[in-house]
């Protein structure tokens, strides 16, 4: 009989024998789990259509087909897929009734709970995902300096990590492909502003308010939790106490799943009614407090002007929206683009790279007309297929759906075009730097997740073994941001846009004399001139009245009432020709979490060697891999030593990154050291490069497939290698196939 | 006769006005003064040696050789040189006397004021620095957004600064040739790591308690004002006062050229006795206070956990010494390397992009053995030549010399090869990026300025209207870092280095016995094993006796005392062979001021046009040019339309950076628009374009001459242009040259 640890090691196993193992079951299937069915049901299709010998299962299994086609796998998730659509829909009658806010938010969060677990159930089914084994990965990238723990010698800090060189180049690669990909294929004005950001400005953006967490202290050492974590932690132990009665579990397990949709108030009486205490010292707690994600400091010597490391680089842009109107000529629709460091002093990091204090961002805002949300280009990638998962379909408690961007745009499941490009373009992006088409879905915020101001908004999620995570939200946020930093700062942040014929229009507007404002009210003069501008029509009226009746006007401000006699304002209605009108330009936000990226990344790439399970090593794509070739001298004879030099400065040339390891060890040995760096192109100088013609093996990473090619040959291989100009199959069509030294065994 | 304001302009005027001024002068100097004479023979050599069409003076005037040549001009430097080499001379008598700190320290603050007049002499004498015009320079890289005060809108902070598309693109190429000049060819291991620092790590590298200015404030208002600015501006201010009598302005010129030796009651003594108040509200001030140059803020919710933002990126190198030691397969030497954002909270920050609130540094730190500082590769680079302003020079009150990095090693004027070999590239990429030969030299620190452990320690200088300023600095720092950071944490930061045979040692070392240690004394216990891990040779005999004598040992730690029994430590001695020893590495720490040298890059490119005076462009070399080439259709002829789309496809593909220019307007004024954000190469689209064979005008920015080549031969020239692998000069002998269209008067 197959156990499941046999299958959950299949993709390690040797192609015939898995190929065995996969036979027998479906000769002999009798016996067999639902679930060890289903683990090997998804190699069913793998098999037959893909060569399984290029060691890239994962790639080549179309989870979320698999899961439609499969009667049996659809039969373990129905129930869970009915539970959410029969809460889908109270709630979407809910909100037809227009029911109180209350009920409405406790059906949403009913309803979240239950796609959790459909999720969890799918996930779990995932065999990509079920039988990766995180700590061997960890291990690997620790142990190899890809990142690690910051200030390690010093105890460290969690949710802080220092990149490696191998995953700062990794980093670096990424990034220069997303702005050769973004800011010079479509154009963008890249900025690059300032970390340090007054408060005011953080004010208006709502971040000031709203961005926080609840905490609770312990009222002894002072030891912080995040409330949500706590209640979650202490609610789990509890139900899985065997001593805890059946009721009071269900009723855990019921708190838990709503925790996310509670008040402070509401997680304050579970920490009352459950008495949590400290889980460290089983000190008392204080009462739950707001805290702020962002990391506060001040700015200058006086300890007065109040400032945070930004929390997002978006507002960078937004501060500077007329400087780059103008450096775009005027001109609608334009694109602007930030890389840079963020900053969220999270109460309690987990998760790895995934929730860290400190990350890079890479942000574009599109800037556009609202009533023109085309996109020039959109016809290069209408044909581009996505993996939607819409907001009906989540209510649904359906999966996502495989559909063109085109389809999508036209039958208005994705807003408009605009944000369907950009979607479409970081799919590309993704699958460029070498994320799995099928680990990758974009999920719709439902209209109770999407801030009120946003038009429709999805995020690029990446399947890992924590689950689903955000990798990419992309956004429309209407007109929202440059309206609030306009009526913060008074200034005018608008595009003017030609009307098809000029217009006459009726203008109504207060004109003050600054001069003599100035001279009364000294430094209020600025707040009373922007208060005035900012009138409206209903109240320029009645300044009129005021003026006609009283001879002058008491402006209020902040509470402060300012007399304006006659002799200070005046109000105007005249008739005007106009050519052009005012727009305040919409904006879409495509924001790339790098960090998490990167993480997708590795966890994707992270593979075993079929015929060693201790040799693991990362598929990176060569366009992003830190490394793109090692040089290997066989020994260390003499001889070898103008061979490495000739080349190392042939690739220098080139701008090609390249590692020589001419340490002692096998070659097969530093072949597995080079794999676990992710180089994926091995030259080997030995003792038939010495004879003329002098020729060098060069060796794939993911095949372990060898060819000899003359040494000069070598450089301009492997450039083109690293930037796709040429296929690895094309070059062992070209080149005579070299079969020694690197066995596993070695 | 000749005006001054006439010959300040000189590099403006055409080149055969310019010749006719410059032979009158010669014809009929009489009348002339000094000055305006060396204004004009500075011109001399050029106007026989090179050809001034090129557009490029200020490149090709050799000032520091010229200062040697010309009698006239020696004669006006000499008493400053004298001055200096007096004092200088009194400084080297001082430290030979052992005389008393306090007089070395008076001493060397008139040496400092005299070496500033000198300076300020040359400079003032130098014809490129005092006929630029920085308000000009400034706005044209406001009004093109390479940079400007960020969060304008909000009203902005002082010493923050937003680099817009232009300046963003330029820093962006700037950091990549800088990683493909150090990290690619040089194998450098490149970290990226956090930049909230916790408390301890800076205050083991000296931050915390060393880096901090003077501050004063305003008792009523709060305002803050940096002690040593607010002292000069007032006795500045005082002395320039007509009835302030004679002794008491040379009293006030006195105090302000030896302020930077000062110490803080020195300072303070001065604010009473010159009764000196707030210079914008005319109250009190405190007295003078420390404050620290670090932005200070907490890490995690507790507030417990004290951070900054960091200063410098260094110290995260350091921390991460063991984990890139253990990279490099526990090799010695190696370099590491990073580029990040630091930050500086400065009192009152000034000189535009100079001093800053954030900035972006790239430093290097090159680990090897202390006993061998030689460079593999320094015979590559031993020929380069470097302007070396040694401190010897500096005592002696001469100029920088101009030596091959070979003899200054050889001499002794450079410490070591490793330093030596650092600084010829340092300049080699400073030249590259566009940095002027003529205005780069290094200055060696004198031993006053210098860190006590560093060995040497050299600043690579630019020349810019506000004087020499740092921009690159490159310090032999010893062990000095590596070995603070192992005291402070206990944790050894060593290399290995194979002896050249084994020998025996005898060994004495303090043996505990963790677990009964750690039972006892509990959280402190770490604390007593890493006390014992670090006693001297001396003091393990003393606790040998102690647990003979009395059977236990009283370890003091920050005044506590532990009594350790017997059973808990025994002092061994024995004898090892040994085969390796442990050494701390050496640190040679080349570290870059991005902004700075952005900035000098900026003065030293700005140029005004021969024959229009308001036309001002950025000659940028195209390697780090923001766009490579400008695509200009001649009208908004829909026929251009596919040469336009076509070229700028074909660009993309090679990763060149474009921009179209279809707005209205004449090409000449486009030329010029394009010419003021630098981009080097314009292709035009014309009447002719639409004619088979298709071809286009290329245009070179800085000559402005056109060629005409074939439409198809565009996007592989302007890439090897782009690159520099092809010349213009070769460009125009391929192509026949075309002449139109490019005048600046249209």
């Amino acid at each position: 009989m197959l156990r499941i640890s046999h299958l959950a090691n299949v993709t390690r196993l040797p192609q015939n024998v898995r190929k065995f193992y996969i036979r027998k079951l479906f000769v002999e299937p009798k016996g067999c789990s639902t679930r060890v069915i289903c683990r090997v049901l998804c190699y069913q299709k793998p098999v037959k259509k893909f060569n399984w010998g290029k060691n890239k299962p994962h790639r080549k299994i179309p989870l979320k087909e698999f899961f439609k086609m499969d009667p049996k796998l659809e039969e373990v998730l129905s129930p869970f897929r009915a539970a959410v659509k029969e809460q889908g829909d109270l709630v979407r009658s809910l909100k037809a009734q227009n029911a109180p806010d209350i009920d409405i938010q406790k059906a949403v969060a009913e309803l979240k709970a239950r796609k959790k677990l459909l999720e969890d159930k799918e996930i779990e089914l995932s065999p990509s995902v079920s039988t990766f084994d995180r700590s061997k990965m960890e291990d690997l990238l620790k142990r190899r300096f890809f990142y690690d723990q910051s200030f390690a010698i010093y105890g460290g800090i969690t949710g802080q990590f220092d990149f490696g060189p191998m995953g700062c180049a990794l980093k670096s690669n990424i990034l220069s492909t997303w702005r050769s990909f973004f800011i010079l294929e479509e154009q963008m004005l890249e900025v690059d502003c300032a970390i340090l950001t007054p408060e005011p400005v953080l004010k208006t953006s709502g971040h000031v308010d709203k961005f926080a967490d609840y905490m609770v202290k312990d009222v002894k050492t002072g030891e912080c939790f995040r409330l949500d974590h706590l209640i979650k932690a202490s609610l789990n132990k509890l139900s899985s106490d065997k001593k805890t009665p059946q009721n009071v579990k269900d009723e855990c397990e019921d708190i838990c799943v709503k925790l996310d949709g509670m008040t402070r108030d509401e997680m304050g009486a579970i920490l009352k009614k459950y008495k949590i205490k400290s889980p460290l010292s089983g000190n008392d707690l204080t009462e739950p407090v707001d805290f702020s994600l962002m990391f506060e400091t001040s700015i200058g010597p006086t300890g007065l002007t109040k400032g945070y490391l930004r929390p997002e680089t978006a507002q960078g842009i937004f501060v500077n929206f007329k400087r780059l109107l103008e450096f775009n000529q005027g001109k609608l629709p334009f694109a602007a683009a930030q890389v840079g460091q963020a900053f969220r002093n999270e109460i309690s990091p987990r998760s790895g790279l995934i929730r860290v204090r400190e990350f890079t961002l890479a942000e574009i805002e599109y800037f556009c007309d609202p009533s023109d949300k085309s996109y020039p280009k959109f016809q290069n990638l209408a044909n581009t297929i996505l993996n939607l998962y819409s907001a009906c379909n989540q209510l649904d408690g359906k999966s996502a759906e495989k559909m063109t961007i085109h389809d999508a745009v036209k039958n208005g499941v994705v807003a408009n075009e605009a944000l369907g490009y950009f979607m479409a373009k970081i799919q590309l992006f993704l699958l460029k730097v070498g994320i799995n088409p099928e680990r990758v879905r974009f999920r719709q915020h439902m209209s109770n997740e999407m801030a009120h101001y946003a038009t429709d908004c999805w995020d690029a999620e990446c399947l890992t073994s924590y689950g689903w995570i955000e990798c990419v939200g992309c956004a429309d946020r209407s007109a929202f941001d440059l309206t609030q930093h306009s009526k913060a700062t008074g200034i005018k942040l608008i595009a003017e846009k030609s009307l098809p014929e000029p217009k006459t229009v009726t203008i109504t507007e207060v004109i003050s004399n600054k001069a003599s404002i100035g001279k009364v009210f000294k430094k209020d003069a600025k707040a009373i001139t922007t208060a005035l501008s900012s009138l409206s029509l209903f109240e320029m009226e009645e300044v009129k009245n005021h003026l006609e009746q009283k001879g002058s006007y008491d402006l209020k401000i902040n509470g402060n009432s300012f007399n304006l006699p006659k002799a200070m304002i005046e109000v105007k209605t005249q008739q005007k020709v106009v050519h052009v009108e005012e727009i305040t330009p919409n904006v879409i936000e495509p924001s790339f979490g790098i960090g998490r990226i990167i993480y997708a990344l590795f966890e994707q790439s992270f593979k075993t060697r079929e015929l060693d399970e201790q040799r693991t090593f990362l598929s990176l794509p060569p366009l992003v891999a830190p490394i793109k070739c090692s040089i290997l001298p066989l020994s260390g004879k003499v001889e070898f030593v103008p061979f490495v030099k000739k080349l190392s400065e042939e690739l220098t040339k080139l701008d090609i990154s390249y590692k020589v390891d001419d340490s002692a060890g096998s070659i097969g040995k530093r072949y597995a050291r080079t794999d676990e760096i992710a180089i994926p192109f091995g030259v080997t100088i030995d003792f038939d490069t010495l004879q003329s013609p002098h020729t060098v093996t060069l060796r794939e990473r993911d095949s372990m497939t060898q060819v000899r090619v003359p040494v000069e040959d070598i450089p301009d291989l492997v450039s083109n290698l690293s930037k796709s100009k040429i296929t690895w199959n094309e070059v062992t069509q070209k080149y005579p196939k070299f079969e020694q030294q690197d066995s596993v065994k070695s």
